[in-house]
């Protein structure tokens, strides 16, 4: 992804739902906000989950997460969840990913994913529709 | 809520988070779901649920649940699901919602609400600037 | 499911991500609890999800859901969540369930359960290795 | 935690509800089930989470996680998830975390958490009680 090219971003709401006890945002959840970032970030190279799946007999799935809690986010808060190409290879792909609430930075993430056939599990070409999107 | 008023309705994408191992929506989700969309239901009566809590000390729980289950939801699908009054009393209201795809009606709900003091978990009065809207 | 017969029951602990920022548990986390004790329920009767779908083809879908919130259930509860038959046919179940902490009764609900193909997700006979145990 | 001591270990059964429509664990319901570890881990020095919030203000938020996936769990897998310290600070411990089945790691992970006020959400010192046991 160029300099100038724009970073993708979906809004999100906080809700019940994603808060617990302690009165802010459970840290399992933002690792949700991601993979809702991530599938609409996906989205806008044209492909969905399912249509990968039906289209090429292919998923993406997470081969290892890290990620960074510096302030909580809070009930009713709206975030930003962004999602950029760090690099990408035959079957793999590294993405950055933000929690933002305005400018803060609430959460910062990178993400490893695999292409797997659905039928083997095993790592496969990610599709060059994909492919020749990312390694720009 | 007249019947010439429109219903309330909010998009929900489905996600690899909301699905489970039968290749569907897992059935809880359509709880989440709906939580979601009751929220921004009240948001369109000028509050959101911290607002609530700091500004009138009270929370609204859910006293009781009944769902059907229709027809599933799957991964990728854009959802709407709906929220409307169905009535109002001093401490509770009850809520009808739907969740659709297309003109598909999938999950079909009732939710009772009680508006409940944060301190005590005990039935308080709704807010009247919300209680003078739902009543008409 | 006789009188005599001892009550399944599936002693669950409240973690953090099953509650709220009301403090208390959130009330989709029930209906996640209900699905573990009705699974462990099931293998009672010599039969896992996983082995079903195997060996007949077929899952138990949820066809409605009803839950009566009375108490809540806190961070760190030790509950025990309850499932028994009430009434079984050709293609489905009907199940009542309650959380209890201790002595009290937090939530009760019914659940109807019917047995679907897993290639069409159409109702199909029970398997007989269930339902013969499930209509004495 | 010397060498000679046992690491701790919790076992989680594997429901619809952790799984995906890839027919496969989540791998967010990886992060819950380490949750349920450490909470566990954690009572075994004397504390609950409700207790440390209670008896001295403090709550442990995670301030990093890093997850490695190896092998998938599915429907119905019993896993064993362990927790044991790796080092320990004032106000900060590390977590060395496993999910495996039978002789299988499935998921590697280093969790990194903060002893906060609950009031103020700003590192404290972790509780002796709990401190002098971890930093043998």
């Amino acid at each position: 992804m160029s300099k100038r090219e724009k970073i993708f971003s979906l809004p999100i709401r906080v809700y019940f739902q994603d808060t617990d006890a302690g009165g802010v945002v459970y840290h399992a959840s933002y690792v949700n906000f991601m993979e809702r970032a991530r599938t609409e970030w996906l989205r806008t190279y044209g492909y969905s989950n399912a249509g990968l799946m039906k289209e090429f007999g292919v998923v993406f799935v997470v081969r290892s997460l890290k990620l960074d809690y510096l302030k909580p986010a809070l009930l009713d808060d709206l975030l930003e969840v962004t999602a950029q190409v760090k690099d990408a290879g035959r079957s793999r792909i590294s993405i950055i990913q933000t929690v933002r609430r305005g400018q803060e930075v609430l959460t910062e993430a990178e993400v490893h994913l695999v292409c797997v056939s659905l039928e083997s599990f095993k790592p496969v070409s990610v599709p060059e529709v994909l492919s020749k999107q990312w390694k720009k």
